[in-house]
């Protein structure tokens, strides 16, 4: 490349690394010699020089069940598509046993990434906690600790309720049955307080008996008896795409006509929604644009260090389905 | 570092990169200093040294849709899963536009893996082709052309069909139609061609008006208007876990209870399976061996340059569900 460009080896190098003074000429020179050679510096020489590693980890926690979820890899490939756009890419890394933390330790202490995203957090998360403490730039999918820095985007999940339930009053629906998935995560009580908030708006009532959590196999039994009580609802309003998925079946099999004789809705708009016979009406959380947020936060505390921004909510939007 | 072990900078140079002797005292004080500062080297300064980055890239292909089937999560998990024990990480990398080559090619220029991972090939695959014709190690799960290196993992999707038949047969079933994606991959092909193979071995033919492909709407049709035919079949199979999910959806709407009143069956074996109720009796492709075998793979060509080895057919596995 000095060859072609007619100058010295060390003028070359100071040109990619921005060291010294050269003349405009020389740079053209040397980038000229560059493109004609379609140079490219090594990934590693860079990162040696400019300690950027242009990668963002991704902590893939999930087991395969969740697979059949669909939601993770839709979120994984809006991220990949998001941190792509920026010119960077996305490690997927994954920890062996019960503790997730040394593989974060391992990234962290190699500088093998630029930043990490977290997703599925629970509020007070020990990877979170560590990437805090460590001063490690990253950014979460899910609220976090307000002690921790809040480095998260996420979706408004009881307001995202709202115009999902004055869907269904529109269409005349006075009885409802809310069906979750198990677990105590803020995400699912805050989808149950947001219909309840909708219902009392409308002044109508969601009695106890009307509302379940369960796993997949107690939700089939819970809902093929409340279609056998003697006033079941005809709206079934559910936590997730997934749980909504298993309430179709669940009314299919016992002879309803989903979308006709009884409205069932999801939560989250994925691809789950979309192989269910009728589609699911659901509340779709825009995974392009958390992922866009997620990699401009990462990027931004990269170049700037801390910023201290407050967590940002992504508006949901109603999507309907012949479910409901 | 140098300081905590006696040494010199120099000697300890020499110990973390293998250069010049040094005595076996030399090593054990320059490691217990190593371990008493919990120092690692930046990957970067190790890729500098060995030219190894102790990453792999996996092209993402696929879009929204088949976030769906699941099986692609599936895979991905059991890949991350099988690099992590050997100290390997996988950056998933996506492409612009139409043309994936580019993105590629900017993997390849920039050294920023030491192997690609591909997986949905087609038989001449362009990806492939790229990486054989700028010699970067990678490994395919699915077939490659002749004229390319063999470097790939796969299932033999006729002879996986076999056990299967048998197992309806056993139940007594003489009727059978099939139901396929649309699509003339190969694996397609042969998930058919060895349901035939299976039926004839047992005297039973598969006649021309019990085959179809289409997409999920159009099986519907097909599937509810076939249900309606003077002589149904008893069992249904298909061409995979996502197809065999629309089939149990179709009857179940048509009022039959799959696994009683008809069998229907699937092809993978993934999580999507598992969600439809009654689970899928279905043939199962092994993603963690599948995916073991490319992460060796790759690390044998990676360390010991081209193998020249065949490519290796992984034993699918009958899966009983209650579906069939």
């Amino acid at each position: 490349m000095a060859r072609l460009a007619g100058v010295s080896r060390q003028t070359v190098s100071n040109v990619l690394n921005g060291r010294a003074a050269f003349s405009r000429d020389t740079e053209a020179r040397v980038v000229a010699a560059m493109e004609e050679l379609a140079y490219k510096p090594s990934r590693a020489a860079q990162t040696m020089r400019s300690r950027r590693t242009h990668q963002f980890a991704y902590h893939m926690a999930g087991e395969q069940l969740e697979a059949a979820r669909g939601f993770t890899l839709s979120f994984l490939q809006a991220l990949v598509k998001a941190a792509a756009r920026e010119d960077h890419h996305i490690l997927v890394f994954t920890h062996h046993g019960a503790d997730p933390l040394p593989a974060f330790r391992d990234l962290i202490a190699r500088r093998s990434v630029d930043a990490f995203i977290v997703d599925e957090s629970r509020v007070d998360d020990p990877r979170v906690r560590l990437l805090a403490a460590e001063g490690v730039p990253f950014a979460c999918f899910g609220r976090t600790a307000p002690d921790l820095p809040q480095q998260w985007v996420d979706v408004d999940n009881a307001s995202g309720m709202l115009p999902l339930v004055e869907h269904l009053a529109a269409a005349g629906h006075r009885d409802y049955a809310y069906v979750g998935a198990e677990g105590g995560e803020y995400w699912k009580r805050d989808r149950l307080a947001g219909l309840r908030l909708g219902l009392e708006r409308l002044g109508v009532s969601l009695a106890d008996d009307r509302v379940f959590h369960g796993d997949d196999r107690a939700i089939r039994r819970w809902v093929t008896r409340l279609l056998h009580r003697r006033r079941p609802p005809t709206a079934i309003v559910t936590s997730s795409d997934a749980v909504g998925a298993v309430v179709v079946s669940s009314c299919q099999a016992a002879g309803l006509r989903v979308g006709r004789d009884i409205a069932v809705t999801g939560f989250d708009g994925g691809a789950v929604g979309l192989i269910v016979e009728p589609a699911l009406t659901s509340v779709r959380i825009p995974v392009e644009r958390v992922a866009g947020e997620l990699v401009t936060r990462c990027l931004e505390e990269v170049s700037s260090g801390p910023t201290g921004r407050p967590g940002v909510l992504v508006p949901t939007e109603l999507t309907v389905g012949g479910s409901a």
